[in-house]
């Protein structure tokens, strides 16, 4: 029997829904109403459109085969009735009607079988003096991306501050300081971007990478007002007072919920539209997903917030599925991540250390530098990785990886997200199957190295400390200190004459018959380029009876990625 | 207590069972022994030195920090006792020695409490005359890779013949062609390249790209002869003679096993050397692995036979944690590979529609194309996907890949991978979570679409036809066949006055009300750019009645790719 299936908010997760039930109930009647102009759109292209990647905002609007996806597409090419600019004020549960004000504000209603809720979110913005000048935008949506280019098109931005330090406050820095050279500032509260994503050296990592672009990095600050009068002048921190002519917020996103709350669905401890694994809100004859629902996160059994277009696409096609008859699931997430940022990219997929913690797992985390492929192989880039572990069950957590070539990163933490959600072991990833070829990877991938220093670590053959951990020893100044460099001499020997009394240079195949060199009361901290030379000299030291030396994870190479100047 | 560890053969296996072991046990001692002169170096990269990637011979024998990696390497860095151009003649179990042949000519023996196998194979040959003749060579070992690239860099090879179409034989002819400009053929026992690896299509592909590279391919053609006196001059198939000045056979590889059947190990049906998932062969106290050795194929259950440089470092390592008194697993492979055909890559893992049906599978295949990233992204590339899946369980069996970013190809390839051990269905890939972001993905990803044409497919509701059956249908030239061709007025025009008869072009937007010109009387192939649009058209069709058309798979660029012109 024909249904009457009606779909508030038509971005992502609404096109989507109704796209596939109709394709599997060709008679059914679906309406789509959407209180903007635009539906169907692709929201995270927008950085990308400002940064001048896409030149034509239509592009974001259109399918992959040019056709924009307006309301005549949607009519002519899918059956499905769009009314955009038009508002949903209520919903009423007990008739089956969802109350509606059109363009020319005359109020209506449409009676349904099955209501979708794809009511989307909001950027979060922040109540301090100021926020509300002109030239202070969020970047949200197609206006606010028309209105950002069309400022740096006609060089009315020579500086910007933008407020966040998260995936699009990093997009949209890239995209203002590559193309546009917009003086570009970045303001975090937290002292690292990418906070609760990544780990605070991964963070570095990426930030670095930035700043050689000449982006700049305000951490661990707090934006208190915007200063300026008809236009923006500058932004004021609890620090400095930065200069600025256009001023981005960044802080997230929060799920419009309150036509599910007013007509009593309930709402999930994130703050979000609950569901269950069939994307059914506790009305069955109603389903939400995409930015307003919230999730399970599959490690933590937890309801989790992930406003992304690929979680809404992947949830549109399962409530198409079920608004059909169906029962197709969607478990949750594990949390894969990634980000470009200018030519490396950062990514990840579960939990960072400090979320596994926070969580209340008893993680620890390891990291690796490796090449992606065949270290013999002439094109091939350093691969940082870093895999966060449940201490005793030795389960995976997460991974958090950065790289300069994107996709080589971004194939490795995927292929740890494809585990994630078999509660999988280091063992497992230790043999996992990479395709091997020397223009792809190496005999013994990075992915694999990466589970075995986990397993060395947890063992306890392998005594590894962090960039961080480096940093403390090496600042603080302590002349027992001793950094024993396992590197051949062209690459040690500079910096043992450069610090005499706190580094030695014994290179790997020497090392055995000097280790009487090495003295027993020094606190030593072995290096080598990337873990590999040190944590070996570690088991030589240890089987000498020196328990105490520790081996700089992902080496040398991870000291200079961190930004430490040695 | 300290063991003594005797290993034959140090090519990977050997040397990784033997560093790993020496890291657990750095008291005990390891003696590896080769019959070469050159151990652990890095075979996989032999195509890339004939190419001039790697442009010295010895880069292949390094570790990613330049050290050589030769006996003195294997003496001061890992305090292992390495004897080279030393032959292993016999295993003596019961008293548990090893009989070797020393470089002079003395025989000796060395007393072992664990010993390892890592005698790995040798390269099949061709019992066909001239197959003795000089420059005929394989290209197995580093003695080979100089000869070779000796012989092109002097100029003396200007037309090569390389007998087979796998792998070696691939990147063989890749290097020959690209680099030396060398006039080369490959020959194919079977009637496609990568038999076994890939299905038909997928093949056509990658030979199409080579063959734009002047690579020639003579498939479905058996070589019968070598013809040449002092030199080759030419190679005889049953089809044809094709001159040349090098022959390269690279027909795969054939355990040795010689030393271990003597002993009386057991061999398995693949004629390789029989082990327990700990890597135990039928001796306790006897290890084997890499290229020597059988594994399980974890699609089948049955025992297979891998030799690849990655499997030998992944059981390498398993076995130096075993012979420490560790108990860790290798259960076996899944398949996964990957080759580079100049620009593009062909990867797969899991079996191919026809290894799954000959292993007793009830399978079918479905394939997609989909841009790699989203399609408003600037740099973007076409990835073409196979997914095979056994039809009533709905598991997924095999996928493979092609496409121009080879990264992001071999990622997808490596998340199925992952998935494959847990025996997945489809709904597990359908929903499957890559990290997303424009520049590395598309919001719906192609691995995720895979899944859902799967599930369309076994649903009833998408009847898919491959480039293979439009080709059949299109050649025999029956006129009651009619092309419908859904994409846009300007691809679909040309063709429709091309072909009046048998092709008509309704854009996607006017099919709904153009349906009515539909004959019912032909048959009908819908056709798109990539199988989205014409997947739909087909949804209308059936809704009209019309259950009888199918829907080109993959699309106009599916059918180009695979060198159909039409």
């Amino acid at each position: 029997m024909a249904q009457n299936i009606v779909i508030v908010g038509g971005v992502a997760l609404g096109s989507k829904a109704a796209c596939r039930f109709k394709r599997l109930e060709p008679r059914s009647k679906v309406t789509i109403i959407d209180q903007d102009r635009f539906i169907s759109y692709g929201g995270c292209g927008i950085p990308f459109y400002v940064s001048g990647d896409v030149s034509d905002v239509n592009d974001l609007r259109k399918t992959s085969f040019h056709m924009l996806r307006d309301e005549a597409f949607f009519r002519d090419c899918k059956d499905i009735e769009v009314l955009t600019q038009t508002r949903a004020r209520r919903i009423d549960r007990e008739n089956k009607r969802l109350h509606i004000l059109r363009p020319d504000g005359t109020a209506d209603s449409l009676a349904y079988d099955q209501l979708v809720l794809g009511t989307g979110s909001r950027p979060r913005r922040l109540s301090i003096p100021g926020a509300d000048l002109p030239m202070v935008h969020t970047a949200a949506n197609l206006n606010d991306a028309r209105t950002i280019k069309e400022l740096v098109t006609k060089g009315r931005v020579r500086r910007a501050v933008i407020i966040g330090g998260g995936f699009i406050g990093l997009e949209m820095a890239e995209a203002l300081a590559d193309m546009w050279e917009v003086d570009t500032a970045v303001v975090e509260y937290f002292d690292q971007i990418m906070p609760g994503f990544v780990g605070p050296q991964f963070a570095r990592m990426a930030q670095q990478q930035m700043e050689k672009h000449d982006v700049r990095f305000f951490l661990d600050e707090e934006v208190q007002a915007i200063e300026g009068t008809d236009t923006v002048e500058a932004v004021m921190t609890n620090k400095r007072r930065l200069e600025a002519d256009l001023v981005i917020i960044a802080i997230g996103a929060a799920p419009n919920v309150d036509l599910a709350r007013k007509a009593g669905l309930r709402i999930g401890p994130t703050g979000a539209i609950a569901v269950d694994e069939h994307m059914r809100t506790s009305d069955p004859t109603i389903f939400s997903g995409g930015d307003c629902t919230e999730i399970r996160n599959l490690i933590t059994g937890q309801p989790g917030y992930y406003p992304l277009g690929s979680m809404a696409n992947r949830q549109g096609r399962v409530i198409g599925t079920n608004l059909a008859g169906g029962s197709a699931m969607f478990k949750g997430a594990v949390g894969s991540f990634v980000i470009k940022t200018f030519e490396a990219a950062l990514a990840g997929t579960g939990l960072s250390l400090e979320s596994a913690r926070k969580a209340g797992f008893d993680a620890v985390s390891v990291q690796v530098a490796q090449l992606d492929r065949a270290h013999f192989y002439p094109d091939k880039a350093m691969i940082y990785l870093e895999l966060v572990v449940e201490r005793n069950s030795r389960r995976i957590l997460g991974i958090q990886g950065f790289g300069e070539e994107g996709d080589a990163v971004v194939g490795r933490i995927n292929m740890v997200a494809a585990l994630l959600e078999n509660r999988p072991t280091i063992d497992q990833l230790s043999n996992v199957e990479l395709a091997y070829s020397p223009p792809f990877s190496s005999a013994m991938d990075v992915l694999n190295a990466l589970a075995n220093a986990a397993e060395n670590m947890l063992d306890g053959h392998y005594q590894p400390i962090d960039a961080h951990g480096f940093a403390e020893k090496w600042d603080n100044g302590d002349d027992n200190l001793l950094i024993l460099d396992c590197r051949a001499r062209q690459d040690g020997q500079a910096f043992e004459e450069k610090y005499p009394r706190r580094w030695v240079n014994i290179p790997q195949d020497e090392l055995r018959r000097r280790i009487g060199e090495i003295p027993a009361d020094r606190e030593l901290i072995l290096l080598c380029n990337t873990g590999v030379r040190s944590y070996e000299a570690q088991l030589n030291l240890r089987d000498m009876g020196l328990t105490g030396p520790v081996s700089v994870q992902g080496g040398m190479v991870s000291l200079n990625k961190c930004g430490l100047d040695l």
